[in-house]
């Protein structure tokens, strides 16, 4: 149940420690835009995973190395080898009937979908900080994340469609829930045009985009956005994480369900997690005017 | 089953009625910023029911007495008394063990929550009509409202994690069906970070902010949002009942739904809600120019 | 299974093909500002199934005929003869007891929501072009839709609740999934008040409005909107058509139900659906710099 | 809305009235056991619909034409020829490739699932008397039925995995909800084993079987059941007819659903549905001992 | 929220408390074979909510007085009164247009469920001991009960359907859920047919029936299943109340839920419930061969 | 994604293959009646998970070692164990708060559930040989498996309750789905009583019950119950893989969900999986008798 070593970087995954309870997790592949290939997905699970028990985490940031991209999503190259799982799919690839095609296409695709949706089921908040390009894989990315950022000039899209195949590992069952306008969900989904940060915060699909448009390269932008989701996670660390995990996993549970739902399990949650010294050490502190100090979840 | 008698105010909720078919509900507790305790969430089922079958009542206005805060939400200093729910909860408070304790909670906050869910079950529209502060339990409350106006001054604030806890009262289950960013929900969420009217509006989360940010002070801005609440009420009043607690019903019925068991609904709702004389009258006063005159209801 | 016959244009419903692939349907009855009675919704769903599984048809754009109305909605006059669905539904208007009025009308009312849903359920995109009035019905249409575009002076208007009654054909419970703020679902819905193509783009009911509101006229204004509705098209029936109803169908079977029952139908989806050609064509004119071809379907 | 012509038999299912209100349908391919061939498939919807709103029909009777069997299945010689589905599904018939059939297959199967459906729709109890074989597809139509009785040397067989395919008309999503072992349910469905009307009656599968077992031939036998469902039809329409169809509406909306939910449709339709004279002609002739007479619906 | 005074009877709900921890609630109105008047219904929550939360009470046996009826149902002869829900019904009754009654028989229903529904609702077991009659509203009051035993001659009918109405109290909504045989349930219902003990065992809907047939009166075998119930009932009151209020609980909360749901409700209830002295006691106990003893909840 | 290596034997879940393409997989502690320890549960993922992609395995039995008890369940000595999770939970255990106790229970418990519903998510059929003891966490095992068949001497218990705790890793939330009599539910989850192999197979719990009653010892009705199992699997393994696969897959989708969701899923699934040489292969052997040959899927 534990998991006591340190959570180590994998080749592409890069894990740092900026702020005590903060872990900020880099998509690394930079001579490829972090284009992402099959062993990156697979290093998604494993490691939030971990960082969803590791008491020292509170908050968990994501970005992509280097300053030009976030991800630029599938790496197509890849994609086309022999062995990938479009190889697999292509109809006169073989003599496998394709009903047999369906249930290896059918494991594939759950077994991606599970690492992507690793990111969801972390129980601590997860931020995207969007910074360059986010696109195809990108998009499913950060719809699994808690709350995301955006550098001025982000550009994203659900890029798909344009490779001949719907989107299959999250985007098209999570952006919907992400923001308002289904008339937008769709014109960006089925057209696949690209959109730049300022569409992406006022349809909703980003909360804040950070300063620095006029003269900042995109390093300066990529550090403003990364900074301003720091200062968002030194924030949240410093509140209960009973109270955190609490309002993460209760958002989550609400999310997919009616009202009536979700104030039942609310509380019954909350029958438990009240129990906790938090609530007046939190309450302490406020009337003291001192910093809280929780222990560690 | 009838409520014959008119709705008397309590203590803390003043009721009156500014204009035929339409009765305003103000939080009152003014020299504490119409913070709440126990008494006040209490008297909210009885009101709350009445005004919903009162065929005298079309319409219901909900804000502040004062105007300096529609609520500040809980009364933190009775939170901290020795016989509030905050006490029980105290993992150092008694020998009772924490399985005991929670079934103790599950029985409180199912009650608070059924007196918050009285204002949402209320057959006839709510217009929570937003001025000054609207903190922790005061979007509890509005998010449970039909409609939100707000004054250009009124600040918000999802404050429950600064004491400790995840909101469980109502704002977790039903803010995210309120308003469409997802990022921003969680982002307000999770850092208990105070928001205006104006990000409110943008983010959908009321419908209107009212004029004066001027010179105006607290009191002529509370006034214009109470006035701008008034003369949205004045228009729905004028309709037919019938079709506005149709309308209300039906709406609340398919948010939690999904569109093949919203249109079943309304169908069979309908089947029996076309039979009204108000279609005629309605559609007779239409041609007439007149206008038309609907029984109670 | 098959429907040889190109799709003829029924007398209130134009037909057109002004672009390979597309399919221009317009609301056509211009003295009527395109008011909608019996025969124009019963003409929807054979229209709509025909262009559902013809191949030739990838996307649709539907509009009203004329500049000054998408529709302005049921046709009131007509709706108030003797033989009516309302004259049926008037409390004095025969012996028959209010429950079997209750199964006819029930009857009825399931069978005009049918031919709304025709829309829904056609296979292929379909874009609302809106112009002009588009009131009452037109609400319940253009929510049946994937997307909707306006012109500049287009106006919207949930007008049921005028006639007194609450509406059941498609917008109470289509508009909730279509926007993301509750208090605008429900001021707009309860008090039928017209709003412009602004608000609508604002509150995302909208995705786009077209230029030209200084000088243009009417006329101008629908051109407009039309070839803004055309070259979006234009570039969706260039995509693979495997992609492209796949998205939707897994876009609209996601809209009403959580992200894992999402997930799961995008999986057996997909394990079917990447069994295509499209994808390594798709691919290889991206390398190739050409524009891809794709087979019927 | 109406349907004016008294409905009239196709040529593979025979319709007669043996008695007021009451219609019998045979499937009737005598000289094959009744199987199925897709014209019989493509005849039950106008059929379902018209007796569905017919208000001389109060109840129907469904069995086989002959004593041999209620329906053998699928015709599988049929099913084999060039031009069937199953054609279509080989991989090895064309080059279209597989994303592409699998389109025309799903349209296909929906089809054939929604002619099934028309039984289940119908807003009228419709009685399966199962005599002889009932295979395959037998069980997909008499799990679309509400009740269900048997003669006593009836057969019963979930046969489609035995031509290599999951049953996907009906059996696989209405089975489980007929009866209660779950452990039975999938024995019968992967063994394709052959049960008997007692297995079935344990079960819960039928409600009844019939006597005769020990001299009677089979023509007794089917004799015998098709006048248990007389019997119980004739107890049946001589019931209010709103109370029938509701009672029927009612059930089937609570089957799929969970009990608040079944409570507040049941409500909301009984608001119509309690306006009938039919209550109090009920009580009263059952005060005065005499038989009710209802009004048509 | 606690209730300190000792639950006392009404008029026609007995209460007595015939073994520690167990309360035995007797519906009483012997001259009318306990047939059920307003008072009666409303009755119910109030006991049933005390009942809920009294930490002397660990399960409850409801029962009828005397022998003759568990309950015969509705009094009919006050349903025809003037006053009753009936007479407002009544399409000949008054001027009130149809959609207006509707309304207001809306929340009589709605009412009424409430009453019922308040069994299903208490938080300790509630088993029904059921004898002589028990037909129409005594359907409804059995299924929101936990278990259901029945003397040999116990008689039930689903009676509704008789009086001219689709039974809306809940029979409907949860007979479904409490047997397996689909076919059965419409059987029954459509055709009010009385069925006795052996029946409703064999069909799942009473899980035991009391020995007795043979020689004893109607009262000895009313003993004999209300001393039944009494002896699962001291079994049950032996056991943790922590365990058996959440296996309650859980149950029912799975009953109307997928697996998954389910599943992590009951992660989250335990998470808390684990933290009981109990499991040491009733460990401890089990080693020492003694009985285990547990706080009250 | 494939598991290339033959699932091997963990030293408490001992795997043979008895025949081609089937798996036996025992319990095996018998020197503890197979009294379950962790590491016995946390064996099932992987093994499982090989099983249910190996293409040549097409079904599961799971039995005991041993003929004295499929498994007697939670080995209680070790639960009382310093380290084990009851420990943890013990309220007089440490001075960590009771709501960070809630969230390492949860992290707990979710863990134990995802183990025994590997058995569940399995593609290929499992069915269960129960023998001797079938206590507590044995009925979470069985109702996770898809068949139960049962030796005479069986004796099942859902014994959770008389160790302080409400069953929490499955049996709570499958059982209902698995048999039709919620009042023998509730009755056998709150009392704790063992119950026989007839009662089980009255209530559907097991499907069927071996032979051998008589002389055989516990030795002997082992082995019966095992070859009916065996029996069973055989039939199963000569079936086309790709419609047994299908089979389950959709009958348990369908178990959680609506009619209409159970329809529209199992087309989208046939649309893929009729495409296999399959059902040409098993109608050509049906024609021809002789047995069909399938691949291994």
């Amino acid at each position: 149940m534990t998991t006591p070593n340190p959570p180590t970087s994998s080749p592409h995954l890069k894990v740092s420690f900026p702020h005590e309870y903060i872990a900020h997790v880099e998509i690394s592949r930079p001579t490829k835009l972090n284009a992402f290939i099959s062993p990156m997905w697979s290093a998604l699970p494993p490691l939030f995973s971990h960082l969803s028990t590791d008491p020292s985490i509170r908050c968990i940031i994501l970005s992509g190395t280097g300053s030009r991209a976030f991800t630029s999503g599938l790496d197509v190259t890849a994609a086309s080898s022999p062995d990938s799982v479009f190889a697999l799919a292509n109809p006169d690839s073989s003599s496998v009937d394709p009903a047999r095609k369906s249930s290896l296409l059918l494991r594939h695709i759950t077994d991606i979908q599970a690492c992507i949706t690793a990111i969801a089921k972390c129980g601590k908040p997860v931020i995207a900080a969007v910074h360059g390009l986010c696109w195809g894989l990108g998009v499913d990315l950060i719809t699994a994340c808690d709350v995301r950022f955006a550098s001025p000039g982000a550009s994203f899209c659900v890029k798909e469609i344009d490779i001949g195949l719907a989107a299959d590992v999250g985007t098209l069952s999570r952006l919907p829930k992400c923001v308002g306008s289904a008339s937008w969900v769709k014109d960006v989904c089925l057209s696949a045009r690209v959109f730049g940060a300022e569409e992406a915060l006022q349809q909703g699909l980003v909360s804040r985009v950070s300063k620095g448009e006029g003269g900042g390269g995109a390093e300066d932008q990529k550090g403003a956005v990364v900074e301003m989701a720091m200062e968002w996670a030194r924030g949240v660390v410093e509140k209960s994480p009973v109270a955190v995990q609490g309002t993460k996993e209760l958002l989550d549970w609400g999310w997919d369900r009616g009202v009536e739902e979700g104030l039942r399990y609310t509380a019954v949650w909350n029958a438990g997690m009240l129990q906790t010294r938090d609530v007046r050490e939190a309450m302490t502190a406020g009337m003291e005017k001192r910093k809280a100090r929780f222990e560690k979840l």
